[in-house]
């Protein structure tokens, strides 16, 4: 049996084989620096978002800069990272059902601060019948402050959910949470703001207020009722990020390697990095990914193996065998796809590491 | 550490932590015997596509059946069916650069029949320099019939790489290979035809005509000069399989099981089920899978661990902790998302599959 050799430390990159995901050292740590002086400079905590890398070393390089603690998506991912050492893990996500309650009660015995989000009496209910006084669970509230996907759809029913959590001798009501955030800063504000109000009308302490989001992170300051701010994206940046303003191409961590495995025609050329590779996140391109250094070659079609690249617009030349650097679309659905990333720095691998919450179901 | 426990045989499906895809192990079944039935009945070999399942015992369940051998897209996935003991593998790839090279060479020292496919100079050169007559490869040359992915664009062309082929000491012509191939059933058998025409003339033998694809699988008797046919999805079927007219919904032999974990509107109810669960394929859709037993309801978008649906066109009722079954857009890029597949038979679980193949990175 023979198994993968991931490339040893001091390799060059240009000798992996493709197509591979590969880490610039040097952007990431600016990357981590970047948004967390930015978030200190706020007076706000920053609790880092681990579904874009699921590397626990990474998140240690994230809170080594000063982040309080890190955000999950799934009870699965929460008990790598508990498995890890770390123990500050907001899982922002509605937890359902007998077991995965059971696993998150197993894991708030083990981690210090442990919490979880709920905007549902039925997911209050499950979390109160699990939770009693001797270990309880700290929940908040999430907020649907214009995102559309989960959340209350008013202050006042965030508030009514708050007094149903405080009420459960298993539960503490820490505070309440929306994602994204700063698009439509004012609404977000009014929404955290006016409950903030009504909680204190009732004398219920909302002490943790967490907007969320890596594309308008440099926004949050918008949002000053917001205590806290969750991000991942910004740790690796990808093409949508570069759109959004959030960074420049100088700041993109991840490349995907590709090498031109096909040229059919003169316009026509065929990498190895399909859709198991890129995965087909479009987030509103028409195309998938940029070639770096190839102004005007544009993926139009991805197959799982292959992704046919339209050269019309190209005027360098690519050719069979040549490799190129991806940027992909969307960097967090990359590192879904492999086992292992590799690390480097000027080009040299500086390290491969576990991709260890990957695969992990539930 | 707590690793992730898998459903035991005899569990439910029901009380499966979602998200999860499960396979229908009588669908899978006769899916397997029905097409193996079609091209016996065509007088045409059968080839497998493993990139579906990524799993042996499937691969296994496909020979069983008849198949004569297996279809690989990457020399990683096919040292994978090799440790298996599965001795006849094609990889419908072109093969480049000095690692792949050398890891090719030490899979043909070990699988009977070993083949790939070369649609330029390139990667004949690179092909020609690494094997020897002492243990030769075989290669079929790779035709574009419309597909406008990898293939040469004439039979002239064609008949060129086969005698660079065929004029290496290291390498044998097997034939020629195109993808997909019967849309357009025509222009397939004429590109075809000619190119053996051209062969014949030079008295180069081409014994295999490979023609592939699932969505009209069963067109594959209208190109006759075809001797074999590959297709993969067909073993499980999904949303645009059912489009294409190859199966209907009970052919389906995947599901993905995802919970109801947030009803914020009447209107709108969000499953587990995000983009790493189903994958962002549209596949000219223009949403991310159905749900079945619930008409109109809509998954409108993806986020990673979030599937937003529209209810404001179904008139049954989804409510929060609901599990329902979603039919995939495209069931080869979800078997690749999973270390494992739960098989089951009506609702109860008969084994548990390592997703062998997938993370296999070259």
């Amino acid at each position: 049996m023979m198994t993968y050799p991931w490339p040893d430390v001091g390799t060059p990159i240009d000798a992996i084989s493709t197509p591979m995901p590969v880490i610039d050292e040097d952007r990431l740590s600016a990357n981590i620096i970047r948004a967390q002086s930015y978030l200190d400079d706020q007076g706000k905590a920053f609790r880092p978002h681990i579904k874009t890398h699921k590397i626990p070393a990474v998140a240690r390089q994230q809170l080594e800069a000063g982040a309080i603690g890190i955000n999950c998506q799934k009870v699965s991912e929460a008990e790598v990272f508990a498995d890890a050492g770390f123990d500050d893990i907001l899982i922002t996500y509605n937890i359902l059902g007998a077991a995965k309650l059971a696993r998150l009660k197993a894991l708030n015995e083990r981690v210090a601060r442990l919490s979880v989000v709920a905007d549902s009496e039925t997911t209050i209910a499950g979390l109160a019948a699990t939770f009693d006084v001797s270990r309880p669970l700290a929940v908040l509230v999430e907020c649907d402050t214009g995102g559309k996907r989960c959340g209350v759809q008013s202050p006042e029913t965030a508030v009514a959910l708050a007094e149903k959590i405080a009420a459960a001798p298993g539960l503490v009501f820490k505070g309440i949470l929306t994602y994204p955030a700063p698009a439509g800063a004012e609404t977000v504000e009014k929404f955290l703001s006016e409950t903030m109000e009504l909680l204190a009308g009732k004398g219920i302490d909302c002490p943790i207020r967490s907007s969320g989001g890596s594309p308008d992170f440099y926004a949050a300051h918008l949002v000053p009722s917001a205590t806290e701010h969750r991000a991942g994206t910004y740790v690796y940046n990808d093409r949508s990020m570069v759109r959004a303003g959030h960074c420049n191409i100088d700041d993109l961590a991840m490349h995907v390697l590709a090498t031109v495995v096909s040229k059919p025609t003169a316009d026509r050329a065929v990498l190895d990095s399909g859709s198991k590779a890129l995965t087909s996140d479009l987030l509103g391109f028409s195309d998938y990914g940029l070639i770096e250094g190839y102004e005007g070659a544009k993926i139009v079609s991805l197959s799982e193996e292959h992704a046919v690249v339209d050269l019309s617009g190209c005027s360098s030349r690519l050719e069979i065998g040549d490799v190129v650097k991806v940027v992909p679309n969307h960097t967090c659905v990359v590192s879904n796809l492999f086992d292992r990333m590799v690390f480097h720095r000027n080009g040299i691998v500086t390290r491969v590491e576990k991709i260890a919450a990957r695969g992990t179901v539930w």
